[in-house]
């Protein structure tokens, strides 16, 4: 966090190779805005680009970590418009610009996991789904809202809910829209981890260090591919294209330092060629 | 439960918007017969058409759920037919009867919870794969018995169990045709919530009614379409169906009741329109 | 166990019907090798076609599961080519080998049981992922460690590690390739039963005699078939197998048998026809 950053409503830092983005609307609970949409996607696009960054966390400032679409923007949109309009409050770019949002993250070539600090409520719980691993303080909470805001699933999570907790758990959370605690997420497995609520942020950066300073860069950018690919695939296919991703991988400098660290019981120095 | 009530073998009640169907023939441990198969589908239908029910509930009177295909009916079928026959004891149009079976479940537009307080087996056991959500009692058993009735994995176990609970727990059901408790369903995934067994049918209930009372009819019968819709979807497809429905959902009234109850701090009046 | 084994890197044996394939370099924690591919692939298909088994237990020698790939053939792929070369280190017929492992375990017409008794590292990960069912010991450990040594996800882990725990925690094991204990792969649905530790061999074996005596072996052969089908299926897809299954499995001596033994409560004695 600089003095001059580049943005209003996130913080932006890298250390030691992690990239860290923090929603930083604390006094509303993050709640989202077309301008932390903005830089939230222009940040995670830059730590995706920069070579410094091989893992990205996504976090939230004080008690809460997204309390989902500003209510003034939801509140634009309840005025309503004639029956005839297409898109009521939505420009006529709106329908592309929705059909990549929010799967653009999976297509950030490293892992990027959502830190998830207190509630995550309707868009606010969306964001984590697109996060490769989801870890949690005990504060956190999970609310698929849009049922009691007489909304639909949106973006995506009917269909990334159930791959990540099974169709039942999604029907439960998307019907019920209740807040899912931590200790339920994870039984779940929508949180991989727990983490302990005092220094919460700490043990999250470090989990994340440990993978940007423990495994190569290059094997996460593939394996993350490669699960997203399954998610198209029958077994077949995925099993073809692991053969031809691993004569690529034997290649790398990164397979022979895989090997050569191990063998030499020191830490790895991975280059990520 | 009236006295002239339509059905011998269910219970059916509807009250605060949430029509319970209750098996009913306590002392079979409500074993499935011929006439509670027609009775339990034309409850279910016709609480799908009833514009006063919001939530369906599917429990058990007694000790069990549903003990599985009645033994009478079993015992007949073992009455060897000659090798030509097409069909032992089965009329022609039972394959195509059997294709909808239990599949028609997922098409009623409303939540429908399966409230399990004893234990479900076999057909007792594929019933609440077709509801939405299994809450139980800590009595609630799970046993997909056919293997040990020399039977296979009948109407669409093996593709509903893995969407459940993953691949491994559900082959593990299927082959070791054990008794699963309540604990370990939940663990799996089978079950999402775990009610207490004193007053177990009221706290069922009362699951039920909250969802009717809280979130919009119109949200849940256009969440369910999207569920069951992505399991034949890729990501992209279900983001596309799920901007239309964003769009559709803007111009209702339970959108414009779903912002003011929030805002004015008061119990929803969703109308479902 | 005898003296005159056909095989030097693996035992095998049979008793009541459960083959136990035992991986047998326990001073290398069970590292797999040439000769432990090759025989480990004779021993399974030959319990596959062996009448007198009903289902195949895979357990690890010593304090180990698999440590994965012994340490001397991936010291030997590092010795890189040059960058011509299409597959270093490997014959031409390796693409081909690649592709059908080790999904050719899916297709062994019988229960396939993984007991892991301690450490699973890399390949020795994969391998539980292929057997039908993982059942362990609170000394097993889970660790796709391929990201530590500069390698992707192998042998179609990425596709099959999402069926059975979800896409959430599979990118946590795949990115971080750290070790998952007994409990938290319990927790996942990695493993569908954790048995004491004290004698787990013996609780193993006895979880496979339970399946080998008490269900139709063809009706797991089946189910098994069924199950991975369902995969590739759509839910109609599924049922309408499942009808023409259930249509055989009415003719056949072991659904007489599946009824006649729980009319007369007395153990079944199945034949597999």
């Amino acid at each position: 966090m600089t003095t001059n950053s580049p943005f209003r409503e996130i913080l932006y830092s890298v250390q030691d190779q992690v990239a860290t983005v923090t929603l930083n609307r604390p006094d509303k609970l993050n709640a989202w805005t077309a301008v932390m949409e903005d830089e939230f996607e222009r940040a995670l696009q830059g730590a995706g680009a920069d070579p410094n960054v091989r893992v990205i966390l996504v976090t939230g400032a004080g008690r809460g970590f997204c309390a989902g679409a500003d209510m003034s923007l939801l509140g634009k949109l309840t005025k309503q418009q004639p029956a005839g309009a297409v898109a009521p409050g939505f420009p006529s770019s709106a329908r592309e610009q929705y059909l990549t949002r929010y799967s653009w993250i999976l297509d950030i070539p490293k892992p990027v996991i959502a830190a998830v600090n207190g509630p995550a409520v309707g868009l606010g719980c969306v964001i984590p789904l697109y996060c490769d691993i989801r870890i949690a303080s005990p504060q956190a909470q999970f609310c698929p809202i849009f049922a009691k805001r007489g909304l639909i699933a949106e973006f995506g999570i009917a269909w990334m809910l159930p791959h990540l907790v099974g169709l039942g758990n999604a029907l439960d959370m998307l019907f019920t829209a209740r807040m899912v605690d931590a200790e339920e997420a994870c039984r779940m497995g929508l949180v991989s981890e727990l983490l302990p609520e005092e220094d919460f942020p700490a043990h999250a950066w470090d989990f994340a260090r440990k993978i940007a300073s423990t495994v190569s860069p290059r094997s996460t950018a593939v394996i993350k591919r490669q699960a997203y690919a399954s998610l198209r695939q029958n077994l077949q296919e995925s099993i073809a294209q692991g053969f031809d991703e691993m004569l690529e991988s034997l290649r790398c400098e990164d397979f022979q330092e895989g090997v050569a660290h191990f063998v030499e019981k020191r830490a790895p120095r991975f280059t990520g060629r």
